[in-house]
């Protein structure tokens, strides 16, 4: 049977329940770790679920911090150093990842408490994750404060990219990011790994869509 | 084979190239149509993948907008009439989704041109989707400005959700979104059906993950 919700429903939930069911209606969402140092070194992993594409010429990469009272030694770090690694969830992996998001204290890293290997490399100063296939290192372009509820849009250049492995770029350009099997997010803690994709053609008007060949 | 790219590689792949890959870079992305009307009555349809849960409590929702010289309907609409719909593709529509991305004429309206059929409901002035099974009539909160790239965060408010069966929703409030089929987004192009999670329980320092019945 259908269901329809209003603005006053939502706001009367119960806020476990509303954090649950709101974080459920944008769909599904990039299952990402965001690897960073601070100056003294100290690391820091934490998962996000906000990774969003801006642009690709510039490479630009955004996500979402939460208010920084809640959640700051990521954002801390990035803006301290200006450098941040974004390394993709993959099925053996996701526990690990999901338990970056506990309380740990700022001198305790995630890499640590989570069994995950931080990997140096390229010469960037920030740490990737040296279990994800796909490893992004971002330097940190701009933050955005939105004002409506105190979170903020952090966003990035892609300076580096690893892939673990190459043959899953296509020739022209598409990566088929089931083949190293990332998870996707939806609401808060589910974690799905999508099976290979339906392409189609890039659409004109009244011209019928073509399923490209995989 | 593993493989490396560094910024300079990404500036000077072929552009079309550059868009696939760049793309598929952030990992898996939400499915959305935006449904939106001008004062005169003409309808628009736009599928978006760039949907982002902003916060619960208001609950917030944003996307980003290409720089509007490109493609300025809906980015029209929305500022005209402060009401917009957000409406979750799903396995039976990804097709007619995916051609609204050609570029009709202003006075074409993708409902028609799609063969999608636009839903007036809970006196919302903008149009649904009445073959999306989860609907959002949102109203404009702000648009944020990313100088980098021209692009805009366009910053909603959910007013009202419809959603096809209320079945999906668990006691907790997690709504289980593989069971109305939604679809993801890889690349620019890519459309997979994820099935059901697997969910995790909240993480604390030093406690073992559970998995949660479904």
């Amino acid at each position: 049977m259908g269901a329809h919700y209003t603005l006053e429903d939502i706001l009367e939930m119960e806020p476990h329940f509303r954090g649950l069911f709101v974080n459920s209606l944008s769909g599904y969402k990039s299952a990402n770790l965001i690897g960073t140092v601070d100056k003294n070194g100290h690391t820091n992993l934490s998962i996000v679920s906000s990774v969003v594409h801006l642009g690709a010429n510039p490479p630009l990469i955004g996500f979402i911090q939460r208010p920084v009272s809640v959640d700051r030694h990521t954002y801390d770090n990035i803006t301290e150093t200006n450098v941040y690694t974004i390394n993709a969830v993959s099925e053996d992996i996701i526990e690990r990842a999901h338990q970056t998001s506990a309380r740990y204290e700022k001198l305790q890293s995630e890499f640590d408490c989570c069994d995950l290997r931080p990997e140096f490399k390229s010469s960037w100063p920030a740490p990737f994750v040296k279990e994800s296939p796909l490893k992004l290192g971002v330097s940190f372009q701009q933050e955005i404060d939105i004002e409506l509820n105190g979170t903020k849009l952090i966003i990035g250049k892609i300076e580096h990219i690893h892939l673990e492995n190459s043959e899953v770029i296509a020739p022209d350009g598409h990566i088929d990011i089931s083949r190293i099997r990332l998870a996707a997010i939806s609401s808060l803690d589910g974690y799905s790994i999508p099976e290979s994709p339906v392409r189609y053609s890039y659409a004109k008007p009244n011209v019928p869509l073509q399923q490209l060949g995989k």
